[in-house]
C-alpha cells in the first residue's frame, strides 16, 4: 500500500495503460505504466491488469476510488460507457461504474463524446478538453489533439460544440510502414523545408495529397531523393490535406494544441506558418487534470 | 516441349508471374502462372521461378526468344532495365538482355517508362498501352489502368505525352484490412448508392476524403452503418479525390479502362456518372498484345 493514497486516476487507451495514485491534496504520489491495451484485453481481463499495476497501493479494509477514461469505456473494452452526446461539457455526466471482485476497489469509467452529423466519436480527448478547461477556465476556441485520429474540437462556454476526427497519424504509419513509400522513407533527420513546400501544396489544393504521394516514391527511384525529405513531403501532404479540411476550425481562432511531441510539433509549425497563434499544454497533464476534474465532481455529487 | 512453340511471352509483377507460349502465327499454344512475382525473389532465382513455370516447353538444342514485361525489370528485379523517359513510345528502344545459364533461354525485359516532372515512373503498364495501340492504332487520349498504383496515361500519335500515378489501390487495401475502419467494413455486397454519393462529395470537395476516413467508423458505432455501405463510401472517397486530381485528364477526352474486374467497374461507373465515355478492354489481353508488338520489333530489329 502506498502512504497518503486517497485515489487513483487511470488512462486506458488501445495500447497501453497509465495511472497516477493521489493524495488528499491532488498530489502524485505514485505513478506507473503498462502495454496492456484495451486493444489486447478480453472485458474479465481489465481488472487483472489493472491490479497488476496497482494492485501494491491500494490499503486493505477499504474501498479506493478509480477514475478511468479512454477506451476501457469502448463497447470492446471493460463495460460499455454510452457516449454522452453534443453539445455538452467534455466529461458530462456519464460515468459507468465497472464490474469488479476485488473489493479493495472501486472503478468508474468516464463517458466519451459522440456527435450526429457529421458521424464523429472520441474517448479520452474528452478528459484531456475537461483538463485545458479546468486549468484554463476560460478558454474559448478550438482544442487540436494530434494522435492516431487527430481531433479537433470547438468548445465554447465550457462545452465542446463540435468536433472532427481525422485519420492522418493512422494513415503516415500505414503509408511509411505498409506501402511501398516504406522503401522510400529513411530514418534521416526530417526535411523540414520539404514538409513546409508539402502543406502548401495540399493546403491550397488538396486534391494534390492523392497526386503527390506515389511521386515520393519515383522522386527516390529516379532523383535519389533523400529519406529525409520523402518524410517531410508525406507528414506535409497528410498534415496540409486536414488543414484544408478544417480551415473553420483554425482561421482567426483562438487555439490550444495538446503537445504530445514530435507530431503536435509539426501541427503547431503548419499552422504557425499560417498566422495562427498558439497556445501549447503537455497532453499528459491534461489528462490528470481532467481526471482530476471528474473525480472532484464525482465525489460532490 | 511444346508443339509449335516458337517464342515465350511474359509477365512478371510484383506478387505474380504469368506466361504465353506463342507459336509463329501469334496463337497462344501455352499459358501457365504462378505466384513467384519479384517481390520475393533475389535476382539469380528470376531463371529458376521461370524454368519451373516453362521448362517442360522449351525444346532442346534451339533458342527460345522469351520477351519479359514488369516488376523483373526494376531495380530489384532480375536484372534492372533502366526507364525511357516520356515522351516516347510506350514500349520504346529500351530492352535488356537477362543474365541466363540454360542454353535453351534468351530473355529479354522491357523497360519501363519514367517522368521527371512530375516524378513518376511504371513498369508493365507501358506494354499494356502498347497492346492498346497495336489493337487500335489510332487511339488518341487517355487510358487509365486500375490497380494497385492507378495510371493515367495520355497517348497521342502513337506515343506517351505524360501519366499519373494514384496509390488509390494500395491505400484502399491498407484501410480495409489495416485501419480502424477495418472493423466496419463487412463481406456484405457493395452499396453503390454509399459509393455514388462519395464520389460526387470528394470529386466536388476533396479535402473532405480527410474528414470523412474516420466517419465511416463512427456511422458504425453509433448508427450500426451497414458494412457494404461503408465498402462503398470508403471505395467512393479515394476514387473521388483522385477523379479530382485528374480532372484534366479526363474532362472531354477520349478515354480508355484497361478492365481488370471489380476495381475498373467502380472507376467505369464514377467516370460514367460524368458524362465520360469509355472504351474498354480487358487488361490481361492487352499485356500481351503489346509483347506481340514488342516481340515482333525485336525480331524485325
Amino acid at each position: 500500500m502506498s502512504a497518503g493514497l486517497a485515489w487513483i486516476a487511470v488512462d486506458w487507451g488501445t495500447s497501453a495503460l497509465r495511472a497516477w495514485g493521489l493524495d488528499a491534496g491532488g498530489s502524485v504520489v505514485q505513478s506507473a505504466r503498462s502495454d496492456r491495451g484495451m486493444g489486447q484485453l478480453a472485458p474479465e481481463g481489465f481488472e487483472p491488469a489493472l491490479l497488476e499495476l496497482v494492485g501494491d497501493w491500494l490499503p486493505e479494509g477499504i474501498v479506493t476510488q478509480v477514475v478511468v477514461c479512454g477506451m476501457a469505456g469502448a463497447r470492446q473494452g471493460w463495460v460499455e460507457a454510452p457516449y454522452a452526446a453534443v453539445p455538452c461539457a467534455p466529461t458530462g455526466d456519464g460515468v459507468m461504474q465497472a464490474p469488479t471482485r476485488d473489493p479493495r476497489l472501486s472503478v468508474r469509467i468516464l463517458s466519451g463524446l459522440s456527435q450526429a452529423a457529421p458521424a464523429d466519436v472520441m474517448r479520452g480527448e474528452e478528459t484531456q478538453v475537461a483538463g485545458l478547461l479546468a486549468t484554463r477556465p476560460k478558454f474559448d476556441g478550438i482544442v487540436l489533439l494530434p494522435g492516431t485520429h487527430t481531433k479537433w474540437v470547438h468548445v465554447s462556454a465550457g462545452e465542446v460544440v463540435s468536433f472532427r476526427s481525422f485519420m492522418t497519424g493512422e494513415l503516415f504509419a500505414l503509408l511509411s510502414t505498409q506501402s511501398v513509400l516504406r522503401h522510400s522513407l529513411g530514418a534521416e533527420t526530417p526535411d523540414l523545408a520539404a514538409f513546409d513546400a508539402a502543406v502548401a501544396a495540399t493546403l491550397s489544393r488538396p486534391e494534390r495529397m492523392a497526386a503527390e504521394l506515389f511521386s515520393i516514391r519515383a522522386a527516390d527511384l529516379l532523383l535519389g531523393q533523400p529519406g529525409g525529405a520523402a518524410w517531410g513531403r508525406l507528414a506535409g501532404l497528410l498534415i496540409g490535406a486536414e488543414l484544408a479540411a478544417t480551415r473553420a476550425y483554425w482561421l482567426g481562432q483562438q487555439l490550444a494544441v495538446l503537445d504530445n511531441g514530435a507530431q503536435a510539433d509539426l501541427y503547431a509549425r503548419a499552422l504557425e506558418a499560417q498566422g495562427a497563434v498558439i497556445l501549447r499544454e503537455a497532453a499528459a497533464a491534461m489528462t490528470l487534470a481532467g481526471l482530476k476534474a471528474a473525480h472532484a465532481r464525482l465525489t460532490e455529487a
